[in-house]
C-alpha cells in the first residue's frame, strides 16, 4: 500500500539531542512521515560548510511508525545530501531546519548551519523552511511556536515555494507574538567578536563572541518584527548576483588587461 | 612616516602554505602592504562557517618589508574577523580571497571558503574580492592570471565597492583568456555527491565528492564565460532577501494563526 502521507525531512546545527529539533519533530509528525539526519554533536556556525578532508558516516537511532533518525558525523549541509542520498526512499515534499536555539535574521543567515540545511535543500529543489527561536536557553520554552510552526510548514505543503527561494523564520523569545510580517533581511554588523582566552604558556588564543548592530531597522526588516514580538519570514534567495552591479561595472571600468 | 600605501588583507580556505595563496602575495606586493591570515591547514568547503566551540588562535609566521604572514586555528571568516581584531594597524583597503585551487562559481559560492573572507570582508564594509582558479591541481600554473588579478584589484582600490557588494573572479583553466566578463550566477545542482567509504568493521561511511551540473547557461551565465574561456566576474550581495516573494507571500497566504 502507497504510503500518502507527506515526507519531510529535518535535520539542524544544534545537534540531533538539542531540545529545539526535538520539539519540532514532534510539532510536524502530525503533518506527516518525518525523518531525521542530523549532526552527532553540536555545529553552530557551521553555515553551508562540507567536509571534505574525512569520510561521513550516519548511524540509526530510532524507528518508529512515522519516523526515523538518524545521527551524522558531518554538517548540516552534509546532512541533507546524505539523507537524500542514502536514506530518502523518495524526494522529501519539504525539507525543515530547527528549530535553531538563537536567532538567524539579518546576516546571521549567512552563518547559520540551520540555513545551511534550508540554502541546501532549496539548492536540490525541495521547498525548504528554517525555524529559529531567539533565546539561546538549551531548554527554551517551545510551546508558543507550536501553530506557527505548523501552519507554515502546512502552507508550504500546499503552496510549494519557487524554485531557488527557501523561508527563514525566526522567532521573538516571548511568551506570545503579535502576529506574522514578511520581511527582508536586516543590515547590520558583528561586533566586539574575540574574548581573550587565557593559555597557560601561549598568547593569542581567543574565544568567538560578539553582539549584532543593526545599522538601520526599517518596519519592513526583520530585527524590526523580531524586535517588537512578531514573528519574523524572511524568504531568502539562492542567486546571490548583485544585478545592478553588473552594468555598471560593464559601462565604469576598465576590463581590457 | 606615515604609510600611505594601500592596505591589503589576504586570506583563502587551502591554508596557508598553499601554492595559490603564495603566487596571490606575489602578485599584489606591488600594489601595497599585503597582511596574510590564513588558516593553518586545509579548509576547502568552509563557506561562512564560525569557530563556536573551541577557541581561535593564531601565530607569527613571517616578517619582512610591506608583507606580514599569520597562519591561523579558525575558518576563513575567522581569519578576517581575528586580522581586523587583531592584527591590523587600521581598516584594509581591500581584502583579498584566494587564489582558490577550484570553480567558486555558479552556486558553489555558497560552499567556498574563499568566498567565506570575501562576504565577511563585505560585511565588515571593506571593498573584497575573491580569486579562484578552475583546476585543482595543488601545482596549477598561475602565471596567466597575474595581470588580472593586478588589474581588478588596482580597479577595487581606486572606485571602491558599493556597499554590501564584493566580486567572486573565477579563472577558466587555460593557458589564456579571451578577455573578462561581467556575468550573473549560473543555476545548477551538484550530482553524484557520494563515494562510498570502504570502513574495515562499519558501514555507512562515505566521501564527498560528485559533478556540478549547470541547469542553464546564458550567455550571461559565469558557467558560460568560463567554459568559453573567459574570465568570469560575479558581482555577490550580502542581502539575500527574495523581495519578489514579500508581497506574494503577503497577499496570497494565510499568516494569521
Amino acid at each position: 500500500m502507497k504510503n500518502n502521507k507527506p515526507l519531510i525531512l529535518v535535520s539542524n546545527d544544534d545537534g540531533v539531542t538539542a531540545k529545539g529539533i526535538n520539539e519540532l519533530i514532534r510539532m510536524l509528525r502530525p503533518l506527516g512521515e518525518v525523518v531525521v539526519m542530523a549532526p552527532d554533536a553540536p555545529r553552530s556556525g557551521a553555515a553551508c560548510s562540507l567536509t571534505v578532508v574525512s569520510p561521513v558516516h550516519y548511524a540509526l537511532c530510532n524507528k518508529e511508525e512515522g519516523l526515523t533518525v538518524y545521527a551524522c558525523s558531518g554538517t548540516p549541509v552534509d546532512c541533507v545530501k546524505l539523507a537524500m542520498h542514502d536514506v530518502l526512499s523518495r524526494r522529501p515534499d519539504v525539507i525543515v531546519g530547527g528549530i535553531n536555539h538563537g536567532d538567524n535574521s539579518a546576516v546571521n543567515v549567512h552563518y547559520s548551519g540551520t540555513m545551511g540545511v534550508v540554502l541546501e535543500g532549496c539548492m536540490k529543489g525541495v521547498p525548504s523552511i528554517g525555524f529559529s527561536l531567539c533565546n539561546h536557553d538549551p531548554d527554551a520554552d517551545f510551546s508558543p511556536l507550536v501553530k506557527y510552526v505548523q501552519g507554515i510548514t502546512a502552507q508550504v505543503l500546499e503552496h510549494g515555494l519557487p524554485e531557488g527561494v527557501c523561508l527563514n523564520v525566526n522567532f521573538p523569545s516571548a511568551p506570545s507574538f503579535r502576529g506574522v510580517k514578511v520581511c527582508r533581511q536586516t543590515r547590520g554588523e558583528w561586533q566586539h567578536e574575540w574574548a581573550p582566552c587565557l593559555h597557560p604558556r601561549k598568547s593569542n588564543y581567543y574565544w568567538l563572541t560578539g553582539s549584532f548592530h543593526p545599522v538601520e531597522m526599517g518596519e519592513d526588516s526583520d530585527a524590526w518584527a523580531l524586535e517588537h514580538d512578531y514573528v519574523a519570514i524572511t524568504p531568502v534567495q539562492i542567486d546571490v548576483t548583485a544585478y545592478g552591479m553588473i552594468s555598471q561595472m560593464t559601462n565604469e571600468w576598465n576590463l581590457d588587461y
